[in-house]
């Protein structure tokens, strides 16, 4: 079909305004948070209902086009990037939250709902949703849902896949099924936790019930300042085989310091080697006792100087520092790629080394903000776009890095997902079989490739557009 | 192949005291805890290693013969039932514990290693392995995965799955796949998560790496006394609501008390409507306040009598009580079934009077005995084996209290999975098409359906043998 009728007949579904196919507009979608490669759609439709996105969809099945989704933008390995995908469906207008439950703690919320709306709507009950990745005031519950989005809380309280019990997929011929649903038990295969992090080849999610969280009643927000993040490094285990298990065990190193300083001035030590934000929560009772211990720990691994959070004012300073840090960053260089990675937590210290030393062989600067507690690695690499030297060498960190994580134990994303960024990694931790056996799974769902093709698996990386990235504000 | 060659060259793999083939022998592998229907198996195999069991299944798959897994047999679904199954394969001798990390808390462990083993491993380091099904002396690591098991403590801790970091699996054709592995993070989709609770329909479990969980630095362990199980309902949705996450919250009514009490002698309230067991536990500071607060609910809902484990004899006790309730309802009747269905906790009592009047509509005596904190009941129907009236009563009223958790926004099984037992029920929670896709799924892992066939799926009812059950000493 001409583009100028498929976009007509779009414009029925998804009303007058519902899509855009203007090539200014359309540049808008060239890129999410992942910015190293770039492909622009030919059309982005965004409907305003999930059962408009159906009607889309199965007009696109009846065509014979592929589809890529997209929520927010937010994410950081190019998952909604258009691979063959010729149209984009934007998940924004679906931002309704359909049912609250807080006696039973549980929320319908569409797929287009931001994040940080779910735990808005429910405070007043003292309920909140659990993952909150950094972008949380940004991203949305679909993109969560694709990706099985983390966050600096999730060491204590789990992923997204532990807090969604149910969904709304529409399939990529349009059928629309329900997968799961408002109790915890799933009989027969765990069909939920399958198209959670799935990101988005196996169809469309509209619509999730998510798991609320009794809000902690009382917080204690430690900044632990240390000479080196080595020592830093050791104060994380030194704290988890204390038997503390905190909320949120969060590193930031020198260079990170001095940027975040810099952009919010709230006094952050910007000549220490590292900091540690260790956040504690529950009930009131208990968390000093618990602080003591994590204080003492730190003070053991040398630290010199332990800043307890006075109030909530202060504790919201600590928290916007840490989760505005990737922001931040855009002061020290022209351009920045986050990475992302994992390793089992007592190889921090090799992995932290492991960044260095890639730093150093490709003459890259980086600088780290992670989860410590985790193992959950975020190197962020700074680089001048105009430099295409620099950009291959990057490249070349990053892919040094994230086999370094592999060869630790760990693995090559934390919680980023794998999109276009990483599908050719995906070897390093899985056989050709073990691929095949995946792709097969796909197949169940897609047997026509039409959902967000050319993703996740190694043939990825085609035909897609590959330039120096511009600066972006934050992710 | 004739039996008897079929058994030499099983024997060639599993060694002579490997296969079993006598009549009087397979006796004992014709039914697990689901004793409603029973089906003997033509042979028994017992490899020793992991490498046997691939060996075994490459065998069967080149002789194209389906195979059914079996740990302790302690199951409640009739999972390990031959149906169309000649050999069964037993992993009850790969009971070796490979590997403990216990810095990054991890585990790797055989199939038929013993749950209760793997914390009895590492009590030393503080730590242990927190699904405790009520079984945890005998079942293995193998039958939990494939039936994602609870226990107690799983309303804090999670199921199964939410402490399986990897898996081997020896698929049908025998080959070995290793999915997952040390860290928590699993890029592509979550083949872990998909083979827990799969019900060995994909192939065959051989190791697991596990995740240990630190063991609490105390406990407060408290039996809360009520005149009637609709008060006891109240208190459970009261505590949670209090912001108190207790480690288990289980429920036991009269009929159960009494038959408790008769076989241990722990001083239970015979005449009391209705228990609660809560469990908190954690750092020490802070559990007394947090105790006092469970009090001040259950005191509100009316509660005769609050008693507190002064020790870890008396906390022994009680959870003795609760663990082996099974076992002394053997003193109540002559046969019985444990049900097993799932709610949202606010419908506890709602789904306490559907089961009353089930056993009214029925003329059937059922007990209680449930995990009250998680909506996942446990009601034990009692009857007599010598008539076959009353077991298709027992069959009838199950069913109506399957269909009344459905009907409350519930589920057929909290934790004891679909085997046989409840495949016919499966249509009350999916639709045809959700079924064919999970067939699908199962395809990709089983094209030949090698690996227990006829389980979990409405087709699965067939060509077994239903009788009258024996008595039971315990599950």
């Amino acid at each position: 079909m001409p583009s100028g009728r498929l976009a007509t007949r779009l414009r029925a579904l998804a009303g007058d305004d519902g899509v855009v196919d203007h090539p200014d507009a359309l540049a808008v979608y060239e890129c999410d948070g992942y910015t190293l490669e770039r492909a622009t759609p030919e059309l982005v439709v965004l409907p305003r209902t999930p059962a408009a996105v159906a009607a889309v969809v199965r007009l696109l099945w009846d065509e014979q086009i592929a589809f890529v989704p997209r929520g927010a933008g937010t994410g950081l390995s190019g998952g909604t990037l258009p691979v063959h995908a010729p149209v984009m469906i934007c998940t924004s207008r679906l931002n309704r939250i359909e049912a609250i439950d807080r006696t039973n703690r549980r929320v319908v919320a569409q797929a287009g709902v931001v994040n940080q709306w779910v735990s808005n709507a429910v405070r007043d009950a003292g309920l909140h949703y659990a993952p909150d990745p950094s972008s949380q005031p940004a991203c949305t519950i679909g993109g969560n849902v694709a990706e099985n989005s983390g966050g600096p809380h999730t060491l204590k309280y789990g992923v997204t896949t532990n807090h969604v019990l149910g969904v709304e997929l529409v399939l990529p011929d349009g059928q629309v099924v329900t997968l799961g649903g408002p109790v915890e038990d799933r009989p027969g295969y765990d069909l939920v936790g399958l198209v959670v992090g799935s990101e988005g080849t196996f169809g469309l999610v509209t619509r999730a019930t998510l798991r609320l969280t009794r809000s902690p009643e009382d917080y204690r927000t430690l900044l632990a300042v240390f000479d080196s993040i080595d020592a830093a490094s050791e104060a994380v285990s030194g704290i988890i085989a204390s038997g503390v298990v905190p909320a949120a065990l969060e590193m930031m190193d020198r260079l990170i310091l001095g940027a975040v300083e810099a952009a919010y001035h709230v006094g952050l030590p910007t000549d220490a080697g590292a900091v540690l934000l260790v956040e504690l929560d529950g009930p009131a009772v208990g968390l000093d006792d618990q602080m003591a211990r994590v204080e003492r720990v730190c003070r053991g691994q040398g630290a010199r100087e332990l800043r307890l959070a006075r109030d909530d004012a202060e504790r919201a300073a600590l928290w916007k520092a840490r989760k505005r840090a990737f922001g931040a960053v855009g002061r020290l260089a022209p351009s920045y790629c986050t990475q992302d990675g994992v390793v089992p937590r007592t190889r921090v210290p090799d992995i932290v080394r492991a960044i260095a030393a890639a730093g150093e062989r490709h003459q890259i600067r980086i600088g780290n903000v992670f989860h410590a507690g985790d193992g959950n690695i975020h190197p962020i690499l700074l680089f001048d776009e105009r430099d295409p030297g620099e950009v291959e060498r990057v490249l070349a960190a990053g892919r040094d890095i994230l086999e370094a994580c592999v060869a630790l134990g760990g693995s090559i994303t934390g919680e980023h997902g794998i999109g276009v960024e990483k599908a050719a990694q995906m070897p390093l931790l899985f056989s050709p079989d073990d691929l095949l056996a995946m792709t097969r799974l796909r197949a169940v769902f897609d047997p026509a490739q039409r959902a967000n093709p050319h993703k996740i698996f190694p043939d990825a990386k085609v035909c897609v557009e590959t330039r120096t990235p511009r600066r972006r504000a934050a992710v």
